[in-house]
Order: structure tokens, then sequence, then C-alpha cells
């Protein structure tokens, strides 16, 4: 990567339970539930007077980046390295999103405010039909509970507690179509997410918020095969784990996976969502004495 | 400081305009406004089964502290380590009372959410006199934006984007009695605040929410003659400063302060609000397999 432009990193997200809430405004589409924002996730170069989006290298297109871009009336080429798989429940065309939505922002001095960006974003990514919760979530960090579902101004967020020493495991076998899960009927899987919900606001600890999660992704019928043998295993060996939302994978806190002999994708709790993290736009004492106000 | 109980942190916060908006439920009061998170902050340890509050070795009463510890129920002794001075418009006392909050709850498995936990501080803030948006914005970290005043659930915020290096200076001389400048007609003040609110969410820029502090602490007669010469030297280096609200206090991103002859306190904007960062209770991996759910 050069030294051009700016640049956000944005947490990987993985929802444990859900229910799904579409409406024909995107800022008001979204999803209520729970979930985890992890460490790994994406870092996004956005520069402009460049044109064209790589991930990790290779060119690739982002329906969420480009509406981002259009939004924002940006022309700019957008560089997005990613820890995680796209397409296996992670958040990764969300963090994109909103990783494209914080760097054009700052690259190119757009002037807007932080949920400005994330409601670009979210709506971007609910219009391309492959995400209605994860940006907000990836937005706050650390153990978001989606209150309320869409955009900053309609949502609403809380938190789960969690201490600093919070070491998440996972284990990616492959991706789920979102639309195709959210297309088969989700009245039950509407139901089963706003009970785990209420529970969860009774009991807010990660320990019951991955109990709720294994509770809805057997309820739901939504768990693969493959994800349902490493949760027996790791159950057998006294541990916890469930299914990312919606990917053929599993997540684990602690060391439940490796307990149970599994080679697992380690790091933490993310603990401040999405930020800026380098650019050469828009520094803090930038225009101090520029006569403005 | 022993290893029993859990630690929270929480960051500095600097008001650069407001406007306050009382009322009977200490939920709905607060203030609407911008101002800067610090990393210069506080830590509090939660120790159940102790008893009494210390500021830095020292015993102290802080009403904001013991009001959580009641709406808590909890018995436990708090030991605040703060890098900033107590009354001079660094937000500390609500800095104490919400890091009360987070490591009471951790300490003591109190099982209240981010949000509830926030409320409890805010509201034991207002109710004690000492400050009315310190609180919400210490919660969220960076450049927090009041739009509508209160504890979540009723107030609302944004930030204004900022990048990774966004260093703060700061000269203290004293405090400022937030209660005589808030009993001494807030007419003014008020709508003085809203109008920098208005400007500054049309143009939502760090250096955008400095000069506007800077015109309202001209604009309401706040600024003390101190603060106004350091403020004036400032401006004649070709730098901008402005006034911490309510303190006798000065405030500026970069190099500012050093710049014009000074030699200010340094730290950088706060990344990702209040937090954990040690205790021995509820780690992220306890009960998994306690059978609930």
């Amino acid at each position: 990567m050069g030294d051009a432009g700016a640049v956000a990193a944005v947490p990987g997200h993985v929802t444990g339970f859900f229910a799904a809430h579409p409406d024909p405004d995107p800022r008001v589409a979204g999803s209520t539930g729970a979930g985890v924002t992890l460490t790994d996730g994406v870092r996004v170069r956005v520069t402009p007077g460049e044109r064209g989006c790589t991930l990790d290298g290779r060119p690739t297109e982002i329906t969420a980046v480009d509406r981002v871009l259009d939004a924002l009336d940006a022309t700019a080429g957008v560089r997005i390295e990613s820890d995680l798989p796209v397409g296996a429940g992670f958040g990764v065309s969300g963090a994109a999103a909103l990783g494209t939505a914080l760097a054009a922002n700052a690259a190119l001095g757009a002037g807007r405010s932080e949920n400005e960006l994330v409601a670009t974003a979210h709506a971007a990514e609910v219009r391309a039909g492959t995400g209605l919760g994860d940006v907000v979530a990836q937005a706050r960090g650390r153990l978001p509970v989606r209150l309320a579902p869409g955009a900053p101004g309609h949502g609403r967020l809380d938190g789960v507690p969690v201490g600093p020493e919070a070491r998440v495991e996972y284990l990616v076998f492959g991706g789920l179509s979102t639309e195709r899960v959210l297309a088969d009927g989700t009245e039950r899987l509407c139901r089963a997410g706003a009970t785990a919900l209420s529970t969860l606001r009774a009991d807010p600890t990660p320990a019951r918020l991955l109990a709720l999660s294994r509770r809805f992704a057997a309820e739901t019928g939504l768990m693969t095969d493959r994800v349902a043998r490493v949760v027996e295993a790791v159950e057998t060996d006294g541990g916890r784990a469930s299914m990312a939302m919606l990917g053929d994978a599993v997540f684990a806190f602690g060391t439940a996976l490796s307990d149970a002999g599994y080679e697992p994708g380690v790091c933490r709790i993310d603990r401040s969502g999405a930020r800026l993290v380098a650019g050469d736009a828009a520094p803090v004492d930038a225009g101090a004495a520029d006569g403005h106000a």
C-alpha cells in the first residue's frame, strides 16, 4: 500500500442470533439481535484519483462499496485487506462498506459526521442484499446488541459488558447465501430471534449471549452439519460454541475450540469499533486558524 | 492497587460548547453540545467487601460515585486514579461515576447492560449537580456530539470523524463552579450552544469544533481572564485554542499551546470510550457450559 489517501480499520462481526426487519427504506431496514465484533477484520485504503477495488491485491467488485462511493460522490480507488473470508458470516462486506465510508470521508474531505457515514454504509449494505445488521454493530465494537433495527437515527444499540481478556476462536468451512436464508420464510426465525433478545436483555453477559446463539441456531434449523458436529464436539468437551450467522462457520470464546482439538482462527473482541487508522487528509489541527466561525 | 475486583478506564472529557437541558428526571436531563475525549482520564478499581473511596490514594467523597453504588446495590471499595484535576472541566467526576458503574457491574456480577450502566452513571452525575453531558460522551469516546440530551434511551449522540494522530494539549489554572454558572441564567448560553451545534453539524471537523468552541466561550462571557490571555497568545502565534467548559482551563489540538511557549499537559483523543481494563469477575468464557438457555 502507498501512503496516499486515508485508511480505516473495521472489526469483523459475527451475529449470534437475529430477527430480520425488512423495509423499503434501507436506513429503516435492518435486524435486531446480538453478536461479537472481532479484532480480525478489514483495513480499507481509499485513494482519491485512483479507480477500482481490490481485495487482498486482487481486483474485485463489492456492490456495497460502489454504493458508498456513489453516495459520497467520490471517485477513488479502494484497496481492502481482510483477515477474514468473504461471505462466511463475518461481516466482511459490511466492514468494507463502512471502511470505505470512513476513509473516503477523510481522504476527500466529504464533511460527513460519524452517524452519516455509518448510515451511508448501512444503506449501501442493505440495498446490496449482503447484510442487515453488521455495519451498525461494527461501528460500535465490543458485543453489540441491536435493540431496534436500522441506521443511526432509526436503530438503537446496547452492548453486553465485556472484560479485556476476551479471546475469540473461529472455524470457517464456507459461506451460506444470506439472500436465500432471508427469502426462505423468516417468521420462525424472527420469533426465535426476538425471544433470544429479550432473554439476553434480562442477563446481558457474554456466556448468555453464546448460549442463546447456540439455542437459536438449533431452533431455527440454520445449523449446517459441519457446524453441528463441531458444536457438539465442543460441548462434549465441556465448552460452548455456536454458528456464525450466516455462514458455514463456528465461533467460541476463550479456548473452547482448541480445547476440543481444533485449530481455529484466534483473535479478540474488538474494543473500539470502526476507526480511521491513518490518512494524510483532515489532520486534527488542520485549519486551526483558518478564520472560520 | 491489589488484584481483587474489576478496573475500568474512562477518558477525560472537555466540553467545547453546550446548552443545558434541565429536567426533573435525571435520565432525561442533560446537555447538548460537543467536546473532546482524552486518553488522559481515570482508572477506577471496585473491590467487593471493601468500603470507602480514595482518589490517588487519599480518602475522598464523590457524591456521584456513592449514588452509583447505591443504584447497583453494591457494597464495595472504590479506588480512583486520575491523570486530571477534579473540578476543572475535564469530567473527572463523571468519569469516576461511569468507571464505578462499569467496574462494579463486572466485580459484582450485577448483570446490567452497557446502556444501563451509562444511564446509572449519568443520572448519578446529574443528581449530584456536577455535570450534564460528560458521562454519555465518555462512554462513546473520540469527539462526541450530543445531539439530544440525556441518558441512553433519551439522548442521541453523533461524532466528528477524527484521524489517528490526534494530539491534545491542555493547561489547567483551576476550577469553576458548574452550579453557579448554570444557576446564573442560561438563556443566552443555550442559544449560543444551539447555534454552535447546528453549525458543527453542517461541517463536522475537528477544526470547526475548536473554532466554534472559541466563539462560544467569547459570546457567553464564560472565558476567564487567564484563559483569554492564553487563547489570544495562541492566536497571535497562528494557532487556535479554547476553554474547557466549565473550568479555568484551556485545550487545543496539535502543538498549538507548546508552539505559543506554554508547557501544557499532552495526551491524545481517546479512541474507544470507557471500558473494562482488568477484572477477575465475569471473564468472557465464564459459564460456557453452565446449562443456561
